[in-house]
């Protein structure tokens, strides 16, 4: 992936040479490396003998889910209700929508889209609240959807710890109804996120590899068919040392990349794929004022919460070939403004940064399109899922 | 604002008894309180002989422009160009682009709709780089903007200090180009979010006063005719103890209030109009899970990268009345959950709260819809500019 000229020890791609007419604040998204780590992560899924079903939080695009698809991935993964049937609408295949449902007016929408398009949508559960509830409106809309149970596997988030005597009460609560169709087992290791380093992030892999094995083993001890053994997260697939008894990872972040898998030593800077292009509309003696704030960069320190990063991105100065090779903090953020420390460097008012934002989800969520630079020119891809809360 | 049955120590006004088909996560907002706070905003406004000129990104809604115009507003300020051409085509009078234009595109597009609209359209510039481009495309497409100096009175953001000898530069290039109309001084106290106290930001609302009144005293006494001396943010105008030599002010927050000026003691709770309906989606012994994460929330601290606050917004919950008086805090955001701490409290699956959230903007931005709430029904309005990062 390295590039002659647009590369120094910095390791980041830069979009050298991008036409000035680009308006800024622009999410950038380099075509090549998108490309490159979409192929990566389908190898590694098939070196595994795992299938690939991407979570489209990331991206939330219909183009790019599309080349996930084409490169092997098997279905996708969503989180809300209206971004799953935005893929569904679109006639992607299979769509596991990993967020327990408890309320009853967006569980109907989504069961109606699947069956209008014949989608094979998957659930979690990790209540009998919830698995009530599917239970009654599959049966109520006459479609048979896909059911996993959630395991907590240390985020202490969603799910039932694999020591939970529920989990067997909810394998045969989803068994015995007729309208829902028992897929296994189900977890996120997002804990990951918050780890110190590489060899951090592979212990809590290999730890969520043995519980949830460990648990599928258990449940088909005790009779039940365990098809799917799915796990996700980035930082774990990239770190996990093995991935024997899972059948399929959702991975999300991996097409785009960002700080985090960057602090955890997983990937070099080169296969970071997104940037926020953004002019310098201001300059005092401290701060080079740039127009990408928190409404652009969003205000995460990391993901899940966790504040492993300092300041909003790493900048670089694009049009002056010296002073490219430095990089820039982003110190503090206004919602418009982001406040760049540039000591040392000149950055008048007109000048370009590219930033390198802490992470990339909420930043595309935030601005609507995606540009493509493919070194010589820029295409526009709608986000077509921005928005979606519900 | 105080109501029978809904309002217990807590202060704040709960949507009690709101319709069990809101789906979850909504962005409420109290009818009575926003309009409540319109009209107490155009009251001080007057009572210090000020025009009001309201900035729209917190609301970025056009129906809520128009109650502030009905109320009295004079105007409106934008920070971007794509949410002030949203303004401008919804046919409202006047509009104060306050950010500083280095990027000649955007600018080009403000000015064409601008001219097209016959809107009364004013820039602010800070620099020699920024006063040549509005000249020479304010004269390119044949409209003449209104211009003011943007003045640093704290921030250290965009703007001069007020003892920067290029002011007297700047005011006499803008009156010296034929294309341009010299409106004044304008400046953002934005350091004021960051105040310990109500007393703190009233010593920053008086000194930016003085820095300004006493810059545009300077420029009068320099032969220029300064018609309008503006100043801009909520703390500040509500902490304020004088207004004389002022002309205007620009608050934003004001319409729907949040954790900042509740913090500084310039509110009670019952005024804050925007909160968030969310849903509890799972349950473990320590957190109850809701289905508003930062990709709803925000995960702003405060305001200005200000990380003046705890956690990311107070939670009640809604549906059982015992449960309803004590606060509970968001302890941390995933993108699409938040980990509610609710020890004591039962908080099942199914179980709906309503979020106070630490920045009311990015909330509004990030969720495309408002669901106006009159304690009787829900009415949906657009947030027209949601996205408008250019």
């Amino acid at each position: 992936m390295k590039r002659d000229n647009d590369q120094g020890d910095r390791g980041y791609s830069l979009a050298i040479g991008i036409p000035a007419e680009t308006e800024t604040p622009a999410v950038l998204v380099d075509r090549g490396i998108l490309q490159a780590n979409i192929d990566h992560m389908q190898a590694l899924a098939q070196g595994g003998r795992l299938k690939l079903r991407p979570h489209v939080k990331t991206h939330k695009s219909v183009k790019v889910a599309r080349r996930q698809l084409a490169a092997g991935a098997w279905g996708f993964t969503a989180s809300k209700v209206d971004e799953a049937i935005v893929f569904i609408e679109a006639g992607l295949p299979s769509v596991t929508l990993a967020y327990p449902m408890t309320v009853r007016g967006k569980l109907d929408r989504v069961l109606g889209v699947a069956r209008q398009h014949d989608c094979n949508l998957r659930l979690i559960v990790d209540s009998v609240t919830g698995l009530d509830l599917i239970a009654a409106r599959a049966a109520a809309v006459n479609y048979r959807p896909g059911v996993f149970i959630k395991i907590d596997v240390g985020l202490r988030r969603c799910g039932r710890r694999p020591d939970d005597p529920l989990i067997l009460a909810l394998a045969e609560g989803i068994t015995q109804t007729g309208h829902l169709d028992f897929r296994g087992l189900l977890s996120h290791a997002g804990h990951a996120y918050g780890a110190a380093d590489r060899q951090t992030a592979a212990r809590i892999a290999e730890a969520e590899r043995q519980q949830m094995v460990g648990l599928a083993d258990r449940l088909r001890g005790a009779g039940f068919d365990v098809p799917e053994v799915s796990v996700g997260s980035t930082p774990t697939v990239l770190a996990a040392p093995r991935f024997d008894g899972l059948t399929e990872i959702r991975p999300g972040n991996y097409v785009f990349m960002d700080q985090t898998p960057l602090r955890l030593g997983l990937i070099p800077p080169s296969r970071v794929a997104l940037s926020v292009l953004s002019t310098v509309v201001s300059r005092n003696n401290r701060y080079a004022i740039v127009d990408a704030g928190s409404k652009t960069l969003s205000s995460d320190r990391g993901a899940h919460g966790v504040d492993g990063l300092t300041g909003y991105g790493v900048a670089f100065a694009l049009d002056e070939a010296d002073e490219r090779e430095k990089p820039l903090m982003i110190a503090k953020l206004s919602e418009e403004h982001g406040f760049v420390m540039a000591d040392g460097h000149r950055l008048p008012p007109g000048a370009r940064v590219q930033i390198f934002p802490n992470h990339a989800c909420p930043v595309v969520n935030l601005s609507h399109q995606l540009h493509i630079w493919n070194g010589r020119a820029v295409e526009t891809w709608a986000v077509d899922a921005a928005g979606c809360v519900r």
